[in-house]
């Protein structure tokens, strides 16, 4: 199970991660991204499901048209663990930023 | 263009609808699924997808895992429009609900 990081950790994840933003009242990481259209946003969507699913690690998000506002933490871990920030770091590299 | 439906289009358009919910505040409906897992919402959502992306007509959507929350409402019409209410029965079809 993953386990929640530390303040440590979390702060050196974020460093690691661009636009990524700590939730307000809560231990999860925010962003919102921005595409040309609902085909891009969409076609963002699916190849992150692949990748969740095989991590058996979902995302919360939220998509219209060409938006896409994510957030991530872990149920089991209560918090921020290692797994949201490799979703994280997943999702940049597929959305290219 | 899509225009907005009149009070009483709208009214039999919801009758005719299942669990589907007038929004507080907004000319919109919306309605919660849920599903068995995320590989059983997200491939709701990729349907619902194609079918969108054809009507050039897009839902707003959050995802949590097993859940989908659904809004719709027509920007260029101001409000609720037919193509609301046509994209609300397909995706009741494909959720089989």
């Amino acid at each position: 199970m993953a386990s929640k990081l530390t303040a440590e950790e979390r702060s050196a994840g974020l460093k690691a991660l661009s636009g990524w933003k700590s939730v307000e009242g809560r231990d999860a990481i925010a962003k919102t991204y921005q595409f040309s259209d609902f085909n891009e946003a969409f076609g963002f969507m699916t190849r992150v499901a692949l990748i969740a699913e095989k991590m058996d690690h979902h995302p919360e998000w939220f998509n219209v048209y060409k938006t896409v506002e994510v957030t991530l933490s872990t149920h089991d871990a209560g918090g921020l663990s290692m797994l949201d920030l490799k979703l994280a770091a997943q999702m940049d590299r597929i959305a290219g930023v």
